[in-house]
């Protein structure tokens, strides 16, 4: 009796779920809106366990870590326009002056105080101390920064309106490549020991 | 000697900064892609630190408690395409079956363990149990819900990409105003009687 | 004499056409944006007949039926951002309670009698009484629903601004699958015997 | 005792409505999306039942009608990014060579049989021959028309996928108005005799 | 001592390019947003030479020529949203009236004078004499036109806010295929004369 | 006897030329999407030649000028998603390091000889020299710079597929306000010598 319910229903729900996620297919072609989606989607492609759940190692200069969870890391954002990353930062530990080309920034401290301050077009400076359940937004492409100024390890979670945002962090963007000395004095005004000495920090030649 | 570059640059300068945000102005003209811009920004509008710091009121009905940071409570984010919003669960805490109209949803666990799951248009159902520093995403537009299975109080926060991304419960969507129970009962297939009840419990009428 | 006129504008002109629209393949990748395009595409690939002519079967428990036109059904529409389906209601006829998840819907009656209504995110019914040539639009992600009120049979057409919106028809997302009746009685407040009952008419188990 | 539920929740629900719809205020101020939103929606404003319930007067040049429900018509859709329009042609009728400079069509044959063709930007027809029921697809932007070849008057409804379209018919785009004859010789081609003669027909000068 | 920032920051780097580009790869897949993304890009898919350097050959009926760098010309802008062309125009030379279906476009004239103009969807005609340095914006979709009014040579660049904004020219779209000369004559009310004159023209049969 | 054809259209044509264009009033409210629109356009709305037909100013530090024609310069392509501004480079002329927060550009060289380049977000350097003629697209976001290396002032064009890009201007961005010197020191690994004397230069403060 209840039969007819399924029959009539069928055509129209053995077909629609293609569209509700594009679970990503890393191996597929890439197109301008992401990956090719991955044929069949477990329950496993939605959830991320392994790698936000504990601390990046900050053992180095910048004594902090990023760790993503964008579309290449975590292929179940693929397509809906959102994804995540863990920052840690020891006492004193700084996630450098950086942009993100494609989304705006939503930063929430968990554990620790960090100060945070992202730079307009026109120049002017927006900061704050955040402190624990603390939010700040940093404007799409902008230059921003996150530095740890409290006396205990900092941990923050920071979302994105792309499941794909890009990070270019000014430094490694100037500095580790072979963009001559003289290119990036004359278009940052920089004088060239300076240059010289961050390319041999951070493994720029030219 | 270098005052040329200041006036050089000041045109373009004096005047591009109105896009890089739009801090929502509450009582000015809404459009579709949200509130008018305030007419001066200053630092506190881009954070937040009044209310995703402490956990909500868990002592009701659902032993749960959701703490927006949408345009209207954070307009910092009006026009940037995202926000967030902070969950607490008490023991045997629930968020119930809901869906966000115009936004996928991520979220992470801070505390305690949720078991939490979303349904596709094809009526599959994709859950999985999350502890502290997982995450899950909820594609937009589905049905989906959180329950806090674990011993202890349990939070969690969620990004979406949208600066208003709309909440409907499907309790509240049903049985906390005027549609007539006949109506209820034959676009849901519930019994009149549960549906009175329900009607009961959350102030519906008709 | 007026051969140059085709020499100078053929380089242009055998180039754009891809452009124009992207007939869906369906064997070929899909990503975020949609199905590829067919290489090579034909009139008969913008148009539909054989379905939308005639009435669907309504001889079932909701005496209605749902016939879409997306762009799985229709690949002329895919990545075009458009896309229809028919209704049909016998008297009595229901199309229950749903959502589209990436689609508003704008609704006209062609025959008959139609009650419908849509329940907004701060949980206010809108509905109205529907005759022959009314429209009526349901907003993104919202709940809506139609009942064919008349004396005679009805049909309608609904069009909607994703060329695949999806549709999530909330008793089948709860009762069709194996969403534990525990899980459903605890995100909905649903009676357990409700569940079950619905449960064994729609075909879920658990 | 169920009162908390109302409390907990009642903070998010009183202030989510706004970006659900956003019914056109036709008298505030316009922005690039649209018109400003209505500060108080009611049942009325999300149906449209006067304008397309009945025939359009063809008894004109064309011998057809358009009867359009875009937001400045029906402030309904304003922002929601869809809307519809009524045609009406009389034995013979035609509508006209057009565009729709900002939408994708989806035409609806209700009664009656249409000739209808869209020409692509590579110069190809693409044309079909429709009769009730059947449905075509006009892809953004480029140049289409209708024309009734059955024996009896033809109504169809066409979807946009846009609250405004636009429609740019052909001769009233270039007849109309005041651009001098010989800049539209130069432009089309047409000959000065032919360009007088339809300015007189439509009302054009220069 | 200083390896370990490259080691922290390695597993970020390393995956993040993909999306800042997609230079399209014209032999792989195409979807709605554009050409698949080549797997590896070097310098020269960035930059375009050899097209624009020089002036089209304007030695026939129009007197003028249109040298696109859209995505199937100039790869490097797939999925970046923007295209450029140029426009040569000998004295007395004319762009004939056409549309961009999916994009807005802005001229510049970098010699001689140009009478340039768009018509809105209300019939008015919005024209201007512009000289060299001039820019012109003309809305997305809607008839436009460029004469050279001069007494040298004209040249001007064209960009667009698509990577392919597609051409549909009035006169290309009528007369240089196989739509029959009634149904052009029953849909522009031009004369069968008149029509078949330009089908001769122009290389129309029908 | 032709009436009648102008009266059947007259309620479509008179409503519908709002949404072709929205010249922004730069007095009206502003939103997400830009400027509110003017009630009334003219012809000298859509055109611009007072400020690009001559050379910029570069008597200056970087013997280099932009002149943007952003929507608040030009108001006419407000809601369009398409800009232009003019460079001027002397001989040794530079645009320093900077990013379009909201735009992909696309540079055409007029005049002379620029070396441009950009850098991808895994630290990539893609350049060219370019000559008269040549185009080079900058994908959205990302730090690019060009420098004068011919030997005559050069004259570009860039284009940007947004109404309001943006331009963030490295040094500009670090040195023109009171961002204390540690903090740029802590997030840009800069020696405070270095970023000291550059405050001197560039105004800053702190």
């Amino acid at each position: 009796m209840f039969l007819p319910i399924f029959f009539i229903f069928s055509f129209l729900f053995s077909s629609t779920n293609a569209a509700d996620f594009c679970v990503g297919d890393l191996n597929g072609p890439v197109g301008p809106a992401g990956y090719s989606c991955k044929k069949t989607a477990t329950e496993d492609d939605f959830s991320f366990s392994s790698l936000l759940r504990t601390a990046g190692n900050t053992s180095n200069l910048v004594k902090a870590a990023i760790t993503p969870a964008f579309s290449i890391q975590f292929p179940g954002v693929n397509g809906l326009g959102i994804s995540i990353a863990r920052l840690d930062l020891a006492v004193g530990g700084v996630i450098p002056m950086h942009t993100h080309p494609r989304a705006s920034e939503l930063i929430l401290v968990m554990d620790g105080t960090l100060f945070a301050g992202f730079i307009s077009s026109d120049n002017k400076v927006y900061s704050k101390s955040l402190n624990e359940g603390d939010i700040m937004i940093f404007p799409q492409g902008l230059l921003h920064f996150q530095i740890n100024t409290g006396k205990t390890q900092s941990v923050a979670f920071v979302s994105f309106n792309s499941a794909d945002p890009g990070v270019q962090i000014l430094d490694f963007a100037l500095f580790t490549n072979d963009l001559p000395t003289d290119i990036i004095e004359g278009t940052t005004f920089l004088d060239a020991a300076q240059i010289k000495k961050l390319k041999g920090v951070l493994g720029g030649t030219g």
